[in-house]
């Protein structure tokens, strides 16, 4: 069986640290991760690729120097590449994302938020 | 604002033909797409690619040449390049995939089930 069913609920059950994207999928050169935030991240931009996030539980606010979108369970976006943002929540929101594998998640800005880029659960 | 926010739950109301995936997003060279399936697809591979299929809402079933998964509403999985498989659904089931830009839906195999590649909603 070439093929194994991943379920979202339970890989996110399996980790609580917040920012620290965690693989757990790759299609083609891509990774798929889950990642739980709370709080601002930093202001970044990813001058590769763009960056598709989809929110699982909970909700966000991605900030652009241009203004805000929210993002509800059920709700997906795209970050073109090269744009800057910088995610939010005020409560606990948990996030797929699907980016390049070897994106880091600061994008250009590293810093102490930069995580792991081969993190898998 | 360089970013729409997409709700997956409002895109699904939009169409009710089966087995049509309709376009809701680009990232990178990449669409994701959401369709509606109920009964068999025909058996088919991918020679160029993997595909992503998450579960929106329902449960499918996707046969594989040496056995078969169960994927329901929160699970994800990742069919690789090259492998024959064939989706199902007993109850009427929408899932997300994504995958390259022009990727065909009956992969090698054709037929009547094949789909327009272009078709955004």
């Amino acid at each position: 069986m070439p093929v194994k069913v991943i379920n979202l609920a339970n890989k996110l059950s399996l980790f609580s640290d917040q920012w620290s994207p965690k693989i757990i999928g790759q299609m083609n050169d891509y990774h798929v991760k889950l990642a739980k935030i709370q709080g601002d991240f930093v202001w970044h931009s990813h001058s590769e690729t763009d960056e598709l996030f989809l929110v699982v539980e909970g909700s966000m606010v991605i900030h652009f120097r241009d203004g805000n979108i929210d993002v509800s369970s059920g709700e997906m976006c795209v970050v073109p590449k090269g744009v800057e943002h910088k995610p939010s929540a005020a409560n606990q929101c948990s996030i797929l994302l699907i980016e390049p594998i070897g994106t880091v998640n600061t994008g250009d800005a590293g810093g102490e938020l930069t995580a792991a880029d081969d993190d898998w659960i």
